[in-house]
């Protein structure tokens, strides 16, 4: 088997055989393919493509690269959710602890911030005490505990895809579907999950701009679940403005914890109740989607949610008090409002522009190598089709440093689009696939 | 500027501008730039295609990457002929004779062999003494004197041509218009000639296999010409049998005199008529393509274009008289003919095989460091159109060494179809192009 024979039937449009994926991925795992062939032949997939079996291959190929967590000695169906990514995405700390009220167990493996949206861990880390380290007994131990653990992935964890992704990344074929799919896949399966619920966004602050496309990334996931015989559902849903009003680590967590007592916004808690109710059904703790929604409303209302997330905050080092006191989470010292130049209906706010401005002010990395500032962010005032005045204050941006203050002030000004009529109002959820 | 961003923007089908073409050449040969960006952005290139002035750019650049011929001093238009690389085509030998008789200044700088296509410097140096390594001096001194001289490409021709090839050799990326176009018209135009007439091959044994194909890549060099102020013609001609009969080093050696002397087969005569008269036309030797043709035709049927070779022999080192006993030239020791199986017409000779079993029996190299025997080939006895009996020789191998010779055979016998009815007599030249 030749390396430039596989590049050249995958740039004509060629399907490889499983034993030829195989290949590829053990051969530049372990070093014998070079990363110039690797690069032409990703970006030969770009291009060309990759049919169900291929993807599902390299899914496999990429899992196998290294450890797996095998969690079946703790009873129960285990159901992860995972984000493609969107700006003022919290809901993780509200449905794994929901769907852990109800009794699914949920070991959760998250990532860091990079680009411009923000990270699980980051988020997490903003509560002070809060450790994300465990070492592997710890998570085993609070999962069969609790039911809920929060826990970052570590290297040895499909280490083909990071090899992988680190190329991507340099030679512009980040944006390919079958990539994409694969390199979530294969880090969710390695976690020794039996389901999963993804929530695959779509708009200005998504890396997918279009239903369509997002469409075709949820299928390939979805089927790719399929084929390992793991269950998987994904929601696509809006990112068109900022889920919830909260940007920024600590603002978030401010958020999370408000909404898990029932007092957050609509958006944020409409989409957290859909999700975990389809992890509560996936871990076959109701009988039907419809009581799985019940029982997630249940455990939001009574405040079981809430305690469970306060449990695990402690079981992890956090001080659980700070959900309560915010005084206690780190805050920004410098504030600045951002009005409305005229009045209007606010027809779109763009996402991207709040989070990349977010970043600005030190909310989140541009490499791998920068630190957070944890109590940076921004609390939009108002939501897509609210009514303002010329002179309304639109959204708060909260700063420890003056630096880029000015410069993140014009981008989010600029990220509002005023119309003189009422926008049609846009649904969050728009479509489930699998 | 982000070697990544343009990647991207190519990915995405946009035309790059000058500087960004230069940085990414200037930045790969000098190193900065690292293979696997470079072969991703030539899979997009193979991909999204280049504009006309992308692709000029890249070519100036490539050329502007080493030395350069000044041939200035030199009187009279400076013209070469380039193929595109064919079974049995030396036309070189012919037509670089005629239009130096008519006085065109030809400096004909020439590759080796590789893949099933013969090289002109390997043809050349079947003939003994014939010396293709002459310094820059000599180069120039024959130029001069005899307005005819073969020399082999250095190695300081064009660099980032050279770099470049090897990489697109193992990833795939070689089949692309934009980047053949301006592989050879970098070397082409590095050589320092005025004007320049390439025969653009296609068929079965061309690299173009569609003359939709082999037009586009016509189209593409004659327009980087255009754009670098010199005169480029070029012929699209089948390549759907292999051009005359012999195919092998000596062989074709052997065929070219006996052309010069006008007793050679009527398509390779035909052909090499025409690229002469369109070298003399372009060398202004000629006020028109017609009178240009008749003086091709004169130095051919006078035998002063034969004369012109033998000098050009003589200057290089050659024994001319191996032109005339051919018995001088290597000899191989073993002949094996084919036989028809049946009576009909033959309807193709597919050229590729012709040419991949006459570098079986050692005739071409698959890899650089390969040696040829210069003795070995394949002489046809038959042409597309004509009638053969049950038993008939359709052609001989000639070779010095059995090993592989049962396979050729077989190969060359696969080669031949054979059609009840007369085929459709295929026109030899095609298309003009500029």
């Amino acid at each position: 088997m030749r390396t430039v024979d596989l590049i050249q039937r995958k740039r004509d449009g060629e399907e490889l055989a499983p034993e030829e994926i195989e290949f590829l991925v053990e051969g530049y795992t372990n070093g014998d393919i070079p990363d110039y062939q690797m690069s032409s032949f990703l970006m030969a997939v770009y291009f060309s493509g990759m049919s169900d079996r291929e993807v599902s291959r390299l899914t496999e190929c990429m899992l196998r690269s290294g450890d797996t967590v095998d969690l079946s000695d703790i009873p129960g169906v285990k159901v992860d959710k995972h984000s493609t990514g969107g700006v003022g995405d919290k809901t993780s700390f509200i449905v794994a602890p929901l769907a852990a009220a109800a009794g699914v167990v949920v070991p959760m493996m998250s990532g860091r911030a990079l680009g411009h949206t923000g990270g699980t861990l980051d988020k997490l880390e903003s509560i002070p005490g809060f450790r994300t380290d465990l070492s592997a007994e710890e998570f085993h131990k609070q999962l069969s505990e609790l039911g809920l653990c929060f826990i970052g992935q570590t290297e040895h964890l499909a280490p083909a895809d990071r090899k992988l992704y680190a190329l991507r990344d340099v030679t512009a074929t980040v944006e390919s579907i079958p990539l994409i799919s694969s390199s979530i896949m294969s880090k969710k399966l390695a976690e020794g999950v039996d389901a999963l619920v993804l929530d695959v966004k779509v708009g200005s602050g998504a890396f997918m701009k279009k239903q369509v496309e997002a469409r075709r990334l949820a299928q390939t996931m979805v089927g790719i679940g399929r084929r390992m015989d793991k269950k998987v559902q994904a929601l696509i849903t809006d990112m068109n403005q900022p889920l919830g009003y909260a940007v920024g680590n600590a603002l978030e967590i401010m958020e999370a914890s408000q909404t898990l007592q029932n007092a957050g916004p609509t958006d944020l808690t409409k989409l957290s109740i859909e999700l975990a109710a389809r992890m509560i059904y996936l871990g076959k703790k109701a009988a039907s989607l419809d009581d799985a929604r019940r029982l997630a409303e249940k455990h939001l209302v009574e405040g079981s949610g809430y305690r469970k997330f306060k449990q695990v905050v402690t079981a992890q080092g956090g001080n659980a008090q700070a959900l309560d006191k915010f005084e206690l989470l780190p805050n920004a010292t410098g504030m600045r409002e951002i009005t409305s130049p005229r009045g209007g209906y606010v027809s779109s706010i763009d996402a991207e522009d709040i989070g990349v401005a977010s970043n600005m002010i030190g909310a989140g990395r541009d490499k791998k190598e920068d630190s957070i500032d944890p109590a940076v962010g921004i609390i939009l005032e108002v939501k897509t089709g609210e009514k303002v005045d010329a002179g309304s204050v639109l959204c708060r941006l909260y700063y420890t440093k003056e630096d880029r203050v000015d410069e993140a002030a014009d981008m989010v000004e600029d990220a509002f689009s005023l119309s003189p009529q009422k926008p049609e109002e846009r649904e969050l959820i728009l479509e489930v696939v699998g």
